[in-house]
């Protein structure tokens, strides 16, 4: 269960430089005929083209193409992948890091919360402009109803470049058992909703044809045919359920390019998603057929089995858009990937697996443990990306060892290396405690290191903070923990409960003081640390059972319960297991938007 | 981790049909005008195809694609993932019932312990001829060398269908890098132990030109050539570094097939890596461009992003095979893809994160908690397989619900539903745990029973086991733990210890008995079970720090140390942390094939 990058070897970098630079194409030996196969390298370390400017229906380098990410939308609907409007906002800004060129922000009829998180990420990232003039378009979704439309308006267009997107199911099934619309009623529907949407003063819409994937070619040539004529600017098509190949992918894209009045005058987009394993080769396959925007989440998340996944199509690009695709290339700066894939690994609580490609544990390791022999003779042998490529760092010596008498600057180089940016105060807040750790271990390692920004800095606003903990368990049963909080009006609290473990017993005294009961929907923990006295993060998902807070679905327009994860880091598994508990609680208690009800007056002592 | 079921319903087929034909040999580009999308069904469930009869060179039916198994040799090289040789053999059976054509059981050149592996699958599994005729074929891994080869047939002949696989680097970067031998020297060494292999009485054996995705296609057209001359009956085309795209790749395999002499006599094969994510899409395409045997691994796992992934392929084929990939199908029997999966996660310790096609715990699960509007209007609109297919079945009852008052055959039944199938003895023990776990809480789930499995069945040969714990820990610090464990030899011993916390004061005490001191590689918790008195599974990957196990990779040549993984499964997190440390050290004493020296007469009690 490691998620995140540990101990990188950095000797195989060493004595044969063999460098290989897209301005020195063929290092080695790789001129082939009758086809050369690799043209140049094998390096995927170039593709410094500029970002052209953004005009809404039009790029003006062809082989440009735009990267939406639909994390924060798609992504969060995934099970258990609520999002606080607080980690929205951070994830937005390491979109725009990234250079993402369109950030979906979520769908602001869902609910209150979704509304004012578009709204804050419009306002804050929507209108930091980089020097270069650089500004992320900010997106809200909207079914297509004039409800939807203004609410999804009246979130973004404090963005410096806003822009609603709306869909319609275009399937039969889903015409059908869905919508019980007619062809002709969904034309309507669709041609004026996106009138409206323009109508607001909105320049820059985007179509769905929901579930594009299984809808008549005739039909989606016409719908999409009309949308444009009603202003539309992106027309989007979706692989909703997932069940495309690539050569059905990319024909069906390159059909709508050919067919459709007056798609050359609007952008064509990607949106598959993976039931079948093929979403990165199927949006691979569209923009080979002419589609210049790719929607994409970090790490591939969304409901089911997700979605293409935005570092896969990026690096995709990066090292064979050259080569073999015809030129195409992104903006994206694939340098702050690590760090948004850990973020959203850690806000969302969906884990990466060990092999998934580009962001997973051992997607730069070769082996488990050791090289005993030393290293690989030549790392291009193995490995096409550079870790550097995305922003992880090998340091030449064979791993830093930071200890206790370190210091605050080495802490901060490392974390840099290891792909973590923090601000002077998140940077502070860590150097104490790895301090801590360092009085008690003699060497402090990455993943310990990991273990603590995750538990420090990717952390809800604090309702409750758990002060001391008590355990007594084992094999003989009658677990019992005592806890004591403090509360945001500065009051302890401290209860006891007993429980079936010791961590049941502490949440059912957390419980008793907290009086927001949930349930738990899953609990995992991570160690990344190598040795015995290893920082254990935990990871909770609960939902509460009173004032449960719910979200619209935007596709099957069902009430979804929200639930909401928690991490905790420390070298005692239990105390982490109650910190990521709090959490969630605090996570849970923030999207109430209210301070619990029933803190009493004074320090409480309960039992149970 | 739920999963829905459904039905799908043939509705939104349109009546055009397009084909995509195999005989076509440039099946990369788009000549496909306007034309319907979905000839008939999107139902994944049919294929009832017959399985043609196994020749070595030649498939009689040319639609029918074998599936050779890595899990046991490419995916077992993943970091962490060692398997004892009993969990080999579990695997191996599983994939029989799969209907796996080929598996590649190990590489018997590595070690002792892999040697053993394979000739017992070849023994057992390889000799399980089934009713319809069908005995998986059974192969080893091996150098191109006289050794390897020797070793790897000592280990397959004694199956019904023995398979050498040998195999050396073909791309310039790995000819000049890791071989330091010329183009003729590898044709040479090729031709000659393609030679010697069948000179042993192989009659089936498969050749791999290792980095073909990166190698001159005239060189591989004439190694080609030449090794099939020599007698081989297959040829593998691997794409070691995950390099491709598909429509490069389906080129490579259209060229290899177009170009190299007497390719018609025998199988083309592919072996795609997952670096970019495009392995199952590669997988695909090579087989629509001729491939007839696809390698694969369970839940995709393997060194670095890992290899394409049996269910996705498998899947892909069956609800796409007919339709748009020229009638290609497999043998496999999907319904035992569940099972598998769950193996090999258990056993490898190699998580798949919720969001993985096909197996992953969100695939059929549309929302996290509850559809508060009742199910979906139709389960077609957004699910394409059916899980049945995969082996969840889904009862018709919102969920059984097994209490204490359940007997063995509700039990039984539950379990199979879940893709179980235990034999007797399995049955008994779980379910005694079963009744003990229901005895304290009013309703056992079935994430609860899938624990309780994991903890059953997938555990190692038993050395020491434990008997009790007692921990008591906080964050006022000074954990103390007291563990006492019975030995092979029934003989109690009793240890405490003070540690950084719970964990790893219960680690250093069941070190002071068994005496084998390990370095705690990994540690991670999963409680899948709904409720706060959660059942959690923990597990944990450690290498030992004395006697070390190791092993050869057999691409790099290196020598790798061996890791261990174990898991244990309860109610107490601290307990079920102790026996899943408790089964890895079993584990890592199995594999060094001997008891603990050190075992002292009596009960002893060591305190530290």
């Amino acid at each position: 269960m490691t998620t995140l990058f540990t101990t990188i070897q950095p000797t195989f970098l060493s004595s044969k430089s063999t460098v290989f630079s897209s301005s020195n194409p063929s290092p080695l030996l790789f001129h082939f005929t009758p086809k050369p196969f690799f043209k140049t390298s094998i390096s995927c370390s170039l593709n410094h083209s500029t970002r052209p400017p953004y005009i809404p229906h039009h790029i003006p380098n062809p082989n440009y193409v735009r990267i939406f990410d639909t994390t924060l939308r798609d992504g969060e609907q995934s099970p258990g992948a609520s999002l606080t409007s607080k980690e929205k906002l951070d994830i937005a800004r390491q979109l725009a890091k990234l250079g993402v060129d369109i950030i979906e922000a979520g769908f602001p009829a869902a609910s209150k919360d979704d509304f004012e998180a578009v709204r804050v990420i419009a306002k804050e990232v929507g209108n930091a402009v980089a020097e270069d003039g650089y500004v992320p378009v900010i997106c809200g979704l909207s079914r297509c109803n004039e409800r939807d439309i203004r609410t999804a308006w009246e979130a973004v267009k404090y963005a410096k470049r806003p822009r609603i997107h709306t869909f319609i199911a275009t399937s039969g099934i889903h015409m059908e058992y869905k919508l019980r619309k007619s062809k002709a009623e969904v034309i309507e529907i669709a041609r004026s909703m996106v009138k409206f949407a323009r109508s607001l003063g909105c320049e820059d819409v985007e179509f769905s044809p929901e579930d594009a994937g299984r809808s008549e070619r005739e039909f989606l040539y016409e719908i999409l045919g009309e949308v444009i004529k009603a202003g539309a600017t992106t027309l989007n098509i979706p692989d909703t359920v997932g069940i495309t190949v690539p050569t059905e992918f990319g024909q069906l894209i390159a059909d709508i390019k050919a067919n459709t009045p007056g798609i050359e005058n609007v952008i064509i987009s990607t949106h598959c998603q993976n039931d079948l394993g093929l979403s990165t080769a199927n949006t691979i396959a569209g923009a080979f057929a002419g589609a210049r925007q790719l929607e994409v989440t970090i790490n591939g998340i969304g409901e089911r089995a997700g979605n293409a996944s935005l570092e896969e199509v990026v690096m995709a690009l990066k090292c064979r858009g050259e080569h073999v695709l015809g030129g195409l290339y992104t903006g994206i700066n694939t340098r702050h990937i690590v760090m948004a894939s850990k973020m959203v690994e850690e806000y969302t609580g969906l884990h990466v697996q060990p092999h998934k490609a580009i962001v997973g544990a051992n997607a730069f390791a070769h082996e488990s443990g050791i090289h005993q022999d030393g290293m690989l003779k030549h790392k291009g042998t193995y490995e096409i990306i550079s870790p550097e490529d995305i922003g992880l760092e090998r340091s030449n010596e064979a791993g830093i060892v930071l200890g206790k008498l370190s210091g605050r600057h080495a802490l901060k180089d490392r974390l840099k290396e290891l792909g973590y940016e923090l601000n002077d105060q998140q940077l502070g807040n860590i150097f104490w405690r790895f301090k801590a750790v360092a009085e008690q271990k003699k060497r402090v390692t990455d993943a310990d290191l990991i273990a603590l920004v995750s538990d420090e800095v990717f952390q809800p606003e604090v309702v409750w903070k758990l002060l001391d903990l008590q355990v007594t368990c084992g094999t003989l049963g009658l677990s019992t923990a005592t806890v004591k909080l403090i509360g945001a009006d500065g009051k302890e609290h401290v209860a006891c409960s007993v429980g079936t473990g010791p961590v049941d017993s502490a949440y059912k005294a957390v419980d008793l003081i907290v009086k927001e009961p949930a349930t738990l929907l899953e609990y995992s923990m991570i160690a990344v640390t190598e040795g015995i006295d290893a920082i254990a993060t935990t990871r909770v998902l609960i939902r509460g059972d009173n004032n449960p807070t719910s979200s619209t679905n935007a596709l099957t327009g069902e009430t979804v319960q929200r639930t909401f994860s928690g991490t905790g880091a420390g070298m005692d598994v239990v105390v982490s297991s109650v910190k990521a508990y709090v959490a969630a609680v605090n996570k849970m208690l923030g999207f109430q938007d209210q301070l619990p009800s029933n803190i009493s007056e004074e320090r409480t002592p309960v039992s149970a």
